[in-house]
């Protein structure tokens, strides 16, 4: 959306492709509050926020999927479930989802007492017992929203401390109702219908406990959405970009929680697409003035 | 402001020094309409909302002059005209100053039609002629985002030739909206409410010309306010950091227009002001615990 924004006012012909409704990962949130300006507020009125902005500034946006980016010399190719599109630059801002545990059980269970996300799904849990697996921001924050809906939360996380800021920490340890189970992961997820019961592992003993729960809760990282464009990435699919926002393949930007960057934050990607967006005008004006 | 938010969030002990009542740059800016969220906002408010959001976060903000940042091993010394204070770290959030033309109506029609940012304040000119005053690479940039906004763009140049990078020159010489007017200088702007003409000097004939006009946009130089501290910097002052925003010397970051940036934007400062209070955190995590 930022670099929606940046482009129109720079005068550039500018199309937004977006699959979802509303988009980005954030609507997921259920509060933000280091979005400075906005002390408070839900992830989804966020971005709509940016959106009626984009929008009044003249941004087009399409829904539409989109499949692959190919760059044939200064032309770009995107192609949709809704037809091919032709650019001279195209900024990827396609975000990043959560990462599987990977363990038996939870694709079987998912919408069936496997989650990623609270502020979607944490209502269904009412007065039930739930485990939160992970240990960084996303895993305590979710846990703190869960705690206030479920009866009672355990923390899982494969060390003996938080990665999550101390804020965060404290606000988690301060709760009654959460309950950390440290040195410990899901070997698997079970039940019939709904998920009943996870069997976990203690990592320096590994012994092995069956828990009865009826949610498990999910926060081990995130994964790029990259796999539509051909540049250089790292290993784990993000896009390596310079400090221009330029990927390895002249026209193509990346700008958010796709490309290879430190912090997953609103703030960060925001500073992204309005950089990605000034350096796709400067690369367009020297495809067409060079 | 944002470095605070996210200082504190992250649980350190945070001190905000500003000299102004007002911080920020921005704060004099008549309209942003770029800050994603906020579609229209002054540059005023948006500092105020930004300095509620601090507050109400538990940002301790403190009106003082600083003089001098020094570095003793771990311990930072910020010396200011309401006393020392001490610190494991400091980010130095200082910001910038175009510099002046320093010609009658200059002043008077700030933000009435004298800018000094094409990417902040270009979109108000759609359609409208603008001078653009100086030759070199941020005059000519500014120029080429312009003249995609206006209908014409006259740039105004005490030399015969450009400074601007020949890739930069290149570009703006083929632009068909785009005029060059060479040994002249602007020797005063006028207007009523609004600027609605600039009187020209050619420094080799001494001729002057009046000509209407109805915003002049003046790239003379930026210096930013960097003096207080002994860091690697470039020849214009600007603090050189790594991209976790420290500087030469560990423990002190730098973040928004002070530090070696291509952008001088709200966004990317607020990035950069994120980025350095999670570095900062680090950093300070690594003398108390290492």
């Amino acid at each position: 959306m930022t670099a929606g924004i940046y482009a129109v006012r720079d005068g550039l012909d500018t199309l937004v492709l977006e699959k979802n409704v509303v988009a980005g990962q954030i609507s997921t949130a259920d509060r933000v509050e280091n979005y400075p300006g906005i002390p408070s507020i839900s992830g989804m009125e966020l971005m709509q926020k940016f959106k009626v902005h984009a929008e009044n500034t003249g941004v087009n946006i399409q829904n539409a999927d989109v499949s692959a980016v190919r760059a044939e010399s200064d032309r770009k190719v995107v192609i949709t479930d809704e037809g091919e599109f032709e650019a001279l630059a195209v900024i990827v801002a396609t975000g990043a989802n959560p990462k599987r545990l990977g363990v038996p059980g939870e694709n079987q269970f998912m919408t069936k007492g496997v989650s990623y996300c609270a502020t979607c799904d944490g209502p269904f849990y009412g007065g039930q017992e739930v485990i939160v697996v992970g240990g960084g921001d996303s895993a305590i924050t979710d846990a703190l929203i869960l705690s206030d809906i479920a009866s009672k939360v355990y923390v899982v996380h494969r060390r003996d401390e938080l990665r999550a800021c101390s804020v965060l920490q404290k606000r988690a340890f301060g709760k009654g109702n959460i309950t950390f189970i440290w040195d410990t992961v899901v070997q698997e997820i079970k039940g019939e219908e709904l998920v009943d019961k996870v069997i976990l592992k203690n990592v320096k003993t590994d012994e092995l406990t069956e828990m009865k729960i009826d949610g498990v809760f999910i926060y081990v990282g995130i994964s790029p959405n990259t796999s539509m464009v051909d540049v250089e990435k790292t290993d784990a699919g993000f896009i390596v970009t310079d400090d221009r926002m330029e990927s390895s393949v002249s026209g193509i930007f990346a700008a958010g929680d796709c490309r290879r960057t430190s912090m997953w934050q609103v703030v960060t990607a925001v500073s992204d697409g309005a950089v990605a967006a000034i350096s796709a005008h400067e690369y367009i004006t020297s495809v067409k003035y060079d």
